[in-house]
């Protein structure tokens, strides 16, 4: 794909995910705009080579893709609802923090006002701005995510995930619990190890295999999901949550926190009491579908 | 590696998961001698060429190695404790399930009986015995595992773990941990992403990217523990609280079970609330590492 590092940016909201974002645009040549509400934060990237603009309307007007990224949803409509700026025919993307429903909120209050817009959400720390670790998720019209994904790759590795605005926070949390999950089972684990003299290191490659073991697994059973039929293959849940006590019991025992352990047993028990002991793991949906 | 395989072994416990031990015992083509309590479960595995034996007295003579796969640690000791049994000399292979301590208890009156004894934990269903595929944990004194590792191949991949007995009772509901944690994770993700019409099989190469992603950095956190030192390289857990806060609001405007990330963010506010907000996220070993 062809890089057209001349294509002008702005950046408004110079936090500093906001500044390592100008930062990587700068460094992959665009001339690049930004504003913030304290100036004396883009001092830095002046330096580099940054435009600074004196209001958000002149930021604007200096690029046709501008990037957003302030403290909230709230704070981006009261910038761009200022008297002096035009949105209408530029593209805004949005990488500011927020959930599904502020995403597509914004989105129609930007597309009412003339604008185009792409929502996103940012899978990295600012330190790894402009290195394909930082993954970035986008959502919203595939047309303007393609005319702008060559700029955009300036940040990492972006991804579009299809029209619905919510999707990039979706995905985001959704990763999120990922990560907190394996984090909070390996924790789990190597509270348990250790009472055995066991330390962290020793532990971890094991908890490293199981979790990217199981990792495997879930496009198969996300088969099951999207059928709707869960049989026991591999294991019933009534024979899972044999284990689950266990796993519990050894957690008091040995004196760590017992509280994921009473989650998973818990999820499990109310599976069984709606009927679905003799089905498999996957089936458990049902219950992370519906509020407690 | 010598797979001896003219070396006789004898299963005790027909259960589901003792006739796939004896079946693959059988299969490498050992001597096998089996014992239950309800002899009828040997049926299948004397037309394979098992022995019966008529006591559980008479299975132990028969093999130098033993091994148990009953209902419990107390169902081991009435069955090995009855007055016809002579444990004095003889190997045992208890894959009972059980906890650490039931496992150290185990040992010392196995050992006070004149026994050798090592304890097992099996991470595997019974379709699965006798492939590379089902993974034995073992410990107890590293020269009987190594003296009879050869036989125990026949069952799967066995890994040894350490002297002491509790170990293999530790690692296994460790990696069950791990287990239900990447899949209720995943689960929560899917909920989150159907609410936005999207298919489990479409969320589930990206939660298993994550996973994989994340299962790779507990080696380098591994050191944080063992060093006692968590400084806040990545991120702080006191900005990691505020993407967890959203994971919530998320979960809860969708409609969605929020039970599991409002556990990730208690853990996270305990320890935050401890003084650890500056750190990074493996400082809460400190929480999972005490009862609540």
């Amino acid at each position: 794909m062809t890089k057209k590092t001349d294509t002008p940016v702005t950046v408004i909201g110079l936090g500093l995910m906001g500044r390592a974002l100008a930062a990587a645009f700068l460094k992959a040549g665009h001339p690049t705009t930004v504003w913030n509400r304290t100036a004396a934060k883009a001092d830095r990237l002046v330096a580099e080579g940054a435009r600074l603009a004196l209001t958000v309307g002149d930021a604007l007007k200096a690029s046709s893709l501008t990037i957003i990224c302030v403290t909230d949803y709230q704070a981006m409509r009261e910038l761009l609802g200022a008297p002096d700026v035009e949105l209408d025919g530029t593209m805004l993307v949005n990488l500011t923090s927020g959930d599904s429903a502020q995403a597509r909120a914004a989105a129609r209050w930007a597309e009412q006002r003339g604008a185009r817009y792409l929502d996103g959400a940012i899978m990295a720390i600012p330190p790894a701005i402009g290195t394909a670790e930082a993954v970035l998720l986008h959502s919203g019209p595939r047309p303007d995510f393609e005319a702008h994904q060559a700029t955009l790759e300036a940040l990492g590795t972006v991804t579009y995930l299809g029209a619905d605005h919510g999707l990039a926070s979706l995905y985001d949390v959704a990763g999120l619990a990922m990560m907190w999950s394996v984090l909070n089972a390996w924790l789990q684990g190597t509270a348990l190890l250790r009472t055995a003299g066991v330390d962290a290191a020793t532990f971890a490659p094991f908890a490293r295999q199981i979790a990217a073991g199981v990792a495997d697994w879930l496009p198969g059973y996300a088969e099951q999901i999207d059928n709707g039929s869960f049989p026991a293959e591999v294991s019933a849940l009534e024979t899972d949550v044999r284990a689950m006590a266990h796993l519990i019991e050894e957690s008091e025992a040995v004196g760590v926190n017992a509280e994921l352990p009473k989650l998973i047993k818990a999820m499990a028990d109310r599976a069984i009491a709606a009927g679905h002991g003799g089905e498999q793991y996957p089936v458990l949906i049902e219950e992370f579908a519906k509020p407690r």
